[in-house]
């Protein structure tokens, strides 16, 4: 097995867009919800495990998580990747009840990845964390983090508190995205309370399963209900091949197309642009974390245009160098790959 | 636009495999249980919709569902299907809290059904219904109604009251299916009470959305729990492309893995076949219902094995004739088209 380098001599510089990190802050705040009586249980079933288990995988995954430095450095030269975009991990602020902490976590995090950003100017970009909790100091620290700390997008990990975007009391988050020009990574979430329940019980709620039921519903809801008409110019990216979202646009299509004509639901009304299918291709960016698979990215690629997807390695969860090395030997035309690897991201990102 | 005929001149029958009808004692049954003041959540979206909503499409379903006879031969005609195989329509019997009377509503569906078999023997094959719920009676059901009235499967429609084939409460079920060698049908519910949340008040609880995500993880129970592994010979078959699971076929492998391996849930043990993905090339078939897509049709023929798709309508829930000529000019070998319109439906149902 050859081991690929960085520096592009394959043609592409390859970019992982769905990188994740912890601050000692986040961890804090997630040992207190832990511990709390009437903790998430979505929450406690993930975190728990990556916090507290003594397997290899989720060991590994706590360390890692926590080095922005040389750890990283050479995690990422062992894998070839020249560059991650960082988001704070999930389920990051998202779960946190106490809303000043919860700010207090995304600045600090923001801050933090701001000084590793300045140690690796060439190696480290990032996501803007925040509180959406409350949507107007999340606006705020949105702008600070994206003009003052160079953050290239925002990233919300699904649902909040049980909430979701399209609910009108995250319209600022929203706005400060779209006036930013950055789009907003909605990253897997476990499903919450009102969702779990046969999931969790089969052990199926976390990366198997539950993260793309959770996650595909929300880039859905932000469509149907009209969301993105509300604000035509943001840009959402979603990870794991789109949570299947580009293998359904078949169904999808056709089932809101019907309930749209028919009247059933009071949410759904007739959008703007037309199907849901024209607001993926036009509204959202795929990256593959998670889904290594040239059938699956193909795939994506034919349904929404190679101009919409994007590379990502999803580490420390998920990086085996294996996988960069079968990415690298698709089947695929070298202007294409440099797109999936590169151009898309950097573009995205505001990569400079 | 040629209409296509019955009579197999373009090289195939067209077999659909996920057809539905419904009966008076289940209509019956069905108001009851809308009037009932806890009714369940995504029943009374579903049903109160299509028994009585007045647009288009919901009229011309709850019409089309009760005929077994000329007006259904009619539109197979207008439509080039040469044979039906018919299923108690969603939930049916899944949702009755009367065991009493959920197994009469299967018992008198399956001598219907059998009956509209005698008087169509060319154009109608049939799945036996049953009430899980008392999974003794619903055994004895099934054997009835295989060997005496010729059923060629089982219908289940996902979860029973919330409750899932794995629970070993059902095992009699599954016992009577591998022993009468005819596969199990799971067929979309919406999802349950402690699911539905967040689709329902989206609007996504139904075909668009919830659907999917209800029967995909039904059927990854099957395999997760070992299941499958308790019965070695039972096939299940799902519909609408395999609810996603092709799709996520590397995730869902990966991260089965990284979970055995880590021992993180007491329900989820190492499988004596190995990955996810070998459970669904060997216990699972797939159909197109909902999915008339050549891009999903081939990315699942290569994921799964093409002796392991097959043709679906959905009728009467969804049926323009425009589909049925969008498959039949798939680019696909004739031999291949020959498996996914009729010789997998011929074998899988035991068409003679």
């Amino acid at each position: 097995m050859t081991i690929p380098k960085t520096g592009g001599e394959q043609g592409y510089l390859r970019i992982a867009t769905e990188e994740a990190f912890a601050t000692p802050e986040l961890i804090d705040a997630f040992r207190d919800e832990l511990a709390s009586p009437d903790v998430d249980p979505g929450f406690f079933s993930l975190i728990g495990y990556y916090l507290d288990h003594p397997a290899e995988r989720p060991r590994f995954i706590a360390k890692a998580l926590n080095d922005l430095g040389e750890g990283r450095i050479a995690d990422m030269d062992a894998r070839g990747i020249d560059r991650q975009i960082l988001a704070l991990t999930a389920p990051a602020t998202n779960v946190l009840r106490d809303v000043d902490r919860a700010t207090m976590v995304a600045e600090t995090a923001n801050d933090r990845l701001a000084d590793a950003m300045r140690q690796y100017p060439d190696r480290f970009s990032g996501m803007a964390a925040c509180a959406p909790q409350d949507a107007k100091r999340a606006a705020k620290e949105i702008e600070r983090a994206v003009t003052r700390l160079g953050m290239g997008a925002v990233i919300i990990n699904s649902h909040i508190l049980g909430e979701y975007l399209d609910n009108p009391k995250f319209s600022e988050v929203l706005e400060a995205a779209e006036a930013l020009d950055v789009p907003i990574y909605i990253h897997p979430n476990t499903p919450p309370p009102a969702m779990i329940g046969p999931m969790l019980e089969a052990g199926l709620d976390g990366a198997i399963f539950g993260f793309g039921v959770e996650t595909g519903m929300h880039a859905l809801r932000m469509i149907t209900s009209g969301t993105l008409d509300r604000f035509p110019r943001l840009q959402i990216v979603i990870g794991h091949m789109g949570e299947a979202l580009p293998f359904w646009l078949y169904r999808l299509d056709f089932m809101h197309q019907a309930g749209v004509r028919s009247g059933r639901y009071e949410v759904m009304k007739p959008l703007k642009k037309g199907t849901v299918s024209d607001y993926l291709r036009s509204h959202f960016h795929i990256t593959c974390s998670g889904m290594a698979w040239e059938p699956a990215i193909k795939f994506t690629q034919q349904a929404i245009g190679e101009d919409r997807v994007l590379y990502a390695m999803d580490y420390p969860y998920q990086c085996p160098v294996e996988e960069v090395i079968a990415l690298d030997a698709m089947d695929m035309p070298l202007e294409t790959k440099r797109k999936f690897f590169q151009t898309n991201a950097e573009k995205l990102f505001h990569i400079r």
